[in-house]
């Protein structure tokens, strides 16, 4: 990778405030969710799912943007794109990001939709149930794309949810072909199973030939490829792009490159709190590791030690400096 | 006290959404905070403190607002009254409190100053150095206060913040008259040390004469008869009120009432995460104890529980159903 990178990892992603809540398992059932995955809801469902829940805190979240904390809170150089409203959450988002040290200049929406918020529960077995409104986060364009910021980036990293705006597709797109000709290097989080099961045939012909990383959890893998075992998949992914890396929460890790496989053990935690940001803080810890020339065992090693810190506590953005824990 | 109450307890105090972060002691320094107090701030200053801080999380604050909140949590009948603006931060403030079960129906304001909020630097110690913008909340005015809802609450409890804002003050003065003409009890909370110093002469003389129940911790309590001793200032406030609820941290409190004196010690913590909301907790398990009739030793060791829970984790607000713990 080019010395003349001004970035370590350039990020683009919803830009969602979370909403955390402890509910209980019957709190979902009366809601029709489903433990563990994301849902896409409107402002209406939104506003009468807020409604019901308990207390709320607010932190920042969306998927790619943790990641981008996480690099940045490791020390590496960072930027982000994303679309905020020019509305209270939205300088919420935008002000945890910069503080991190992220450079993060997209344009906020001055009209429309408010700021993208995710409601989360949080259920006693520290399992979280994500409810998005995507409201302006959705108005992301191919103009907010900064040409010049993607072909200065070791690695453009993007998250599959960013295939549920239409534009926000164009504008992934965009990015990607700019990387490409730049020769940099294209990540791409899976994101969910469902999202996934919405955009199976284009998710796959990315892993193919769009992207060169792709990171996802056991059951993203599985949807891929429509198999009920993690081993499958890995046999049908393995040799589809450069690097796979695989997550298996508890059971750690599969990193998979070229004829290269490392299984990772994960890394200890005392007590689980919330899996909100798991495994975007995985990527972060990854891709951390890949753009300062560590090998692929390291990679998912450092992805693990990330992803044991923030599931450790509340919230989907490390609370301590993670470069003191490597 | 009546059976005839509608509430336990009608809280009336600033509507604040706490911003916390994670800062040094370089950085209250660097900033001229006084760690451990409070300090007002204007739009201008709060603006620029805000985008120095670090990541943050909004939690829904407020003195006042914090021990009904904990009322609640412990079953208790509860209102609260205290002024948001129209927006985005208001209506997380309005949905915390009344997913709690609080009664809160204070009109909230539809023009000038934003929904206050509260910028909470925690330091490494897991002390708490705050810096309130009030905005909306000194909007509160005698208008707003709810004649039925005071005369029929067991409790009226109002924090001395609310002296900064001069309506506010007249809506706290109008709350006391209510109440007194009602039979009911009236509780203070000194709130700050700084606070004190700003109306100690009108804060002596509501301990005189105008509330039944006061709460201080040892810093306030020292302030308010500018001694320097701890039992000193005991000596000052016995028999000054009916009942006299002074804290001392990791030292327990003291509850004077008439010839009564217990030192209660202080609930064990595991590790002190965070001190926001300690006082407001210890109130509202204090509180809670009163209203149920139990006597002044068991008020004080079901406050230091709820003060206890609030210590080991981020933010002023329970995370746990309080009513599991006692």
């Amino acid at each position: 990778m080019a010395d003349t990178a001004l970035h370590d990892v350039a990020g683009i992603g919803n830009a969602i405030v979370d909403v955390l809540s402890h509910e209980n398992d019957a709190f979902l059932a009366k809601h029709d969710l489903v433990k563990g995955t994301m849902a896409l809801i409107d402002a209406d469902r939104a506003q009468a799912l807020y409604g019901e829940m308990g207390p709320g805190i607010e932190i920042s979240g969306g998927s790619a943007a943790n990641t981008i904390a996480g690099l940045a809170s490791l020390g590496a150089k960072t930027a982000f794109i994303g679309k905020v409203r020019d509305d209270e959450l939205g300088k919420v988002f935008a002000h945890d990001v910069r503080a991190l040290g992220v450079k993060f200049d997209t344009a906020p929406a001055t009209e429309g939709l408010p700021t993208a918020r995710c409601l989360v529960m949080v259920t006693p077995d520290a399992q979280r149930t994500m409810c998005t409104f995507l409201g302006a986060s959705g108005g992301l364009t191919p103009a907010d794309i900064d040409e010049d910021m993607i072909a200065a980036a070791k690695i453009t990293y993007l998250e599959g949810y960013l295939w549920d705006p239409p534009q926000a597709k164009e504008a992934f797109r965009k990015a990607v072909d700019i990387a490409k000709g730049a020769g940099r290097k294209v990540a791409l989080s899976l994101s969910d199973k469902f999202c996934v099961d919405r955009f199976r045939a284009e998710f796959r012909e990315l892993v193919d030939h769009g992207v060169d990383i792709v990171f996802a959890n056991e059951e993203e893998l599985k949807s891929l490829y429509e198999v009920d075992d993690f081993d499958e998949g890995l046999q049908h992914i393995r040799g589809h792009c450069e690097i796979a890396a695989l997550t298996r929460s508890a059971k750690g890790s599969v990193v998979l490159s070229g004829d290269e496989v490392h299984v990772v053990d994960a890394a200890p935690v005392s007590k689980v709190v919330d899996t909100t940001g798991a495994g975007d803080l995985y990527a972060a810890g990854f891709l951390y590791g890949l753009t300062q020339g560590r090998d692929l065992h390291e990679c998912g090693r450092i992805g693990g030690i990330a992803a044991a810190e923030v599931i450790s506590h509340i919230g989907a953005r490390p609370e301590v400096a993670l470069s003191s824990l490597i």
